[in-house]
């Protein structure tokens, strides 16, 4: 293969089984697939930069594929956004170095989950966002979210289930989860090297516990210990994540 | 009829033929009112302040109805909206005079028309704006939108098919055109003290045409002068556009 191309994707993850191909099921990455065969001709495989599960939403997502004829990369980006759906979109494509690999280059990754509090959830956000209707102790959420920075084994909070290779290290660092107050809302922000099956919704679901009075923040330290996903709380709902940026060596 | 209530609705039109009840299609009105009937057991009828067209949203859409029994409103606010789909929302209930009429008691209307420019459209917001991809001299837009603000007979930018009563008197006051820049998106606000059929979107059609070159700002006195709908420009998109607010006297 001559050339090498990284792709930038935003998605609205509601009607899609998720980013990554399985059978009888509509996948983001089938979608964008079929597209670069289509337009390039050839058979290109699309790599992500890992999977986002069902109705979880991308402001990007990164993927890269390699073909033999250069692509010219405006008409491509006007031409496969003609193609595509138009909950998927071709935000950038540039090309890059023939070793650059969407998951393996991946230095970090940026996910925010969105809550929204108050009696009802504006008709324009029902897809994005998890409606918290009840009552949170938010100083306790931020202590809660404070919790999970740092290098930790995260097996407590990752559903193994199918996802052998992945859980082979569990050890992940996570570098922020900041807590963005809105009127009516909150974002939790996280970042990290890397995030295992179900981490983001997990550590979610064990936040608002703790700030709804379910879970005491000592409680935690028990949980992340234990190594065993069953003392954690409840996954938060796929439709409020959002995988918003990956992060790679020189901004590459 | 004892109890006279004022709902504040919002939705998302994407999925509906419109707010008014016709045969044959799934409205909104249809769709509150039967809840409304659900909930209060009575036959009351759900008056709104205005149409909005096929695939038009709403983030302020005011309507009235009168019952035997007295409302709570709380309970009636949470039972609503789990009766309702999710795409429309009671923001707001509250009780007001025996003589209120949504549509009757309406001074004005602020209704916004979303553009979208560059070279593609984000999934979040595919149903909520006009995509133009093409150039527009935004020297020209702002030109031809201060051009309607004022009292003019509006006949040549409504659709009068089946709506003779509302084209009796196509005289309307606009008081303000304003033009609202973002980045690679504009929102055009226009408040008047009421609206033809389809005149918002016969308007921005026509100033997206001046904008883009297709018509100069001198043919707008032409185009309004001779009262002929066939004169002015295509209607803009129902997509992108939103009413955002009804006024009424002291607020109510």
């Amino acid at each position: 293969m001559n050339y090498s191309y990284k792709m930038h994707l935003m998605y609205d993850g509601t009607h899609y089984s998720g980013w990554q191909i399985q059978p009888h099921a509509l996948s983001i990455q089938q979608l964008v697939q079929n597209a670069v065969r289509t337009l390039t001709r050839e058979e290109a495989n699309v790599i992500g930069s890992g999977r986002t599960d069902a109705g979880v939403h991308a402001l990007e997502q990164v993927a890269h594929f390699r073909v033999v004829e250069k692509v010219h990369l405006e008409a491509f980006q006007r031409s496969i956004n003609g193609i595509l759906p138009k909950d998927i979109r071709l935000a950038k494509i540039e090309e890059v170095a023939p070793d650059f690999h969407a998951q393996r280059s991946a230095l970090a990754k940026e996910y925010h989950y969105h809550l929204s509090f108050g009696p009802f959830v504006s008709p324009f956000e029902r897809s994005y966002v998890w409606h918290v209707a009840w009552k949170l102790d938010l100083d306790l959420l931020r202590q809660a979210a404070a919790f999970f920075v740092g290098t930790h084994d995260f097996s407590s909070f990752t559903n193994s289930a199918h996802h052998g290779a992945c859980a082979k290290n569990p050890v992940r660092t996570v570098t922020k989860v900041d807590v963005v107050e809105k009127p009516n809302s909150l974002i939790l922000e996280f970042k990290a090297n890397g995030f295992l099956y179900k981490m983001v919704r997990n550590l979610v679901g064990t936040i608002v516990e703790v700030a709804s009075g379910k879970r005491t923040l000592d409680e935690l330290h028990h949980i992340m210990a234990a190594k065993d996903r069953r003392l954690a709380g409840h996954s938060a709902p796929a439709q409020g994540l959002f995988l918003v940026k990956v992060y790679y060596k020189d901004g590459v």
